[in-house]
């Protein structure tokens, strides 16, 4: 049957289909909902609480809350692999870079979860992860072009990125509605330092393996709260 | 009687006393290893179990998570008062600027407790807030000296040094033992990007007022989880 279904992971017999999409809608309205008020933290109750279902429910169908993430996020995937797309499509490879920067910390700014997404690594949420792997390729590609012109300093690595974002989130969290605007300030400054010539040196950038960690610590950690999905 | 007892708010009968005191060193050094490792959002029941004392006995002494957190941060307000006074000692204002900032985020690179009480505020906690409020005062002089002297940018103002603080928490939070040292590389980028001339103009500083009001937002934020107190 080409029905289109999004997921081949649903089970349910074909008449069955429409309730399980509907119910499938609502919980990730929800989940969107929930991850973008308390950020990734959020536990997989409180989702099935937004959503009106019960917990079980919620677990047969996302088994683990990274699927639940993945798939919440899966259209913000989209977002940030377009912006990285219109900033390789700019013919000045800085204004690209620093507009790449802007919109993604931009996209941090207005959805708590999205932050967490960016900074954290969810090794079983298999097709978040492929899509953040392929935006990362354009991105050092985006780093190697504006480094090439002369305009971006050349110990820039692309583990300064997770850092902007690991600084930006921690703006945007402890900043939150009271003052909005503040971590474009605190961007703009970053970008200030990252323009070449570079005023002096840096401390060393981070190993990515160490950061990978970092990631995947940060990740588990933000996880406890997840419940059974730990257990399958 | 001129005891030299550290708080006038105790009322025990003298006899008591010595037992009272090592209750409370107890409890202030439970307090400081739960605040080092989870931070600020730690609750009252978590200090009480580490200390191996009744919750309620926690509560007598201190009525309010802010009192606890104002007792156990009292040392690290010193050191940061001391760095100010090293800062305005430097008979060069930028690097006396500079080396400030460095200090204040290693401490709080040292502390994720730290982190919180530079980015949070805590209204009821008298002593620490009056503390803060000295420091505030000399790191406006020592902000005035560095632009007098023509080595900070113009547009720079104290509230930036809050929100480097608070991107700083984010990176130090993110990274933990991970990538212990990437912290440095953030703040350093930082203080380039301070250094005049400006490479450019900024967005707007945020009100004071406005950041005044997040800070206390995440505080009652983290004292949510900080139990009877809250009434108490």
């Amino acid at each position: 049957m080409n029905t289109g279904a999004q997921n081949s992971e649903d089970t349910a017999a074909p008449l069955l289909r429409s309730d399980a999409e509907r119910n499938r809608a609502r919980v990730m309205s929800a989940a969107r909902t929930v991850f973008r008020r308390d950020g990734l933290g959020a536990s997989m109750s409180s989702v099935a609480r937004e959503a009106g279902v019960g917990i079980a429910t919620l677990f047969r169908r996302f088994p683990k809350k990274e699927d639940l993430v993945a798939a919440v996020f899966a259209d913000r995937m989209d977002a940030y692999a377009n912006a990285v797309d219109v900033a390789l499509d700019d013919p000045d490879p800085w204004h690209g870079l620093a507009g790449f920067i802007e919109t993604v910390c931009g996209m941090q700014a207005a959805d708590y979860g999205f932050a967490d997404v960016l900074t954290m690594t969810f090794p079983t949420a298999n097709a978040l992860e492929e899509r953040r792997n392929q935006a990362y390729e354009a991105v050092v590609q985006l780093i190697g072009r504006a480094k090439a012109a002369g305009r971006l300093r050349e110990d820039f690595t692309p583990e300064d990125l997770v850092l902007v974002h690991m600084a930006n989130a921690g703006v945007v969290n402890a900043t939150g509605d009271a003052a909005p605007e503040a971590w474009k300030r605190v961007v703009a400054l970053m970008l200030q330092s990252f323009e070449a010539p570079a005023r002096g040196p840096l401390p060393a950038s981070p190993e990515p393996r160490a950061l990978y960690k970092a990631m995947l610590r940060a990740s588990q950690a933000r996880s406890a709260s997840a419940g059974p999905g730990k257990n399958g």
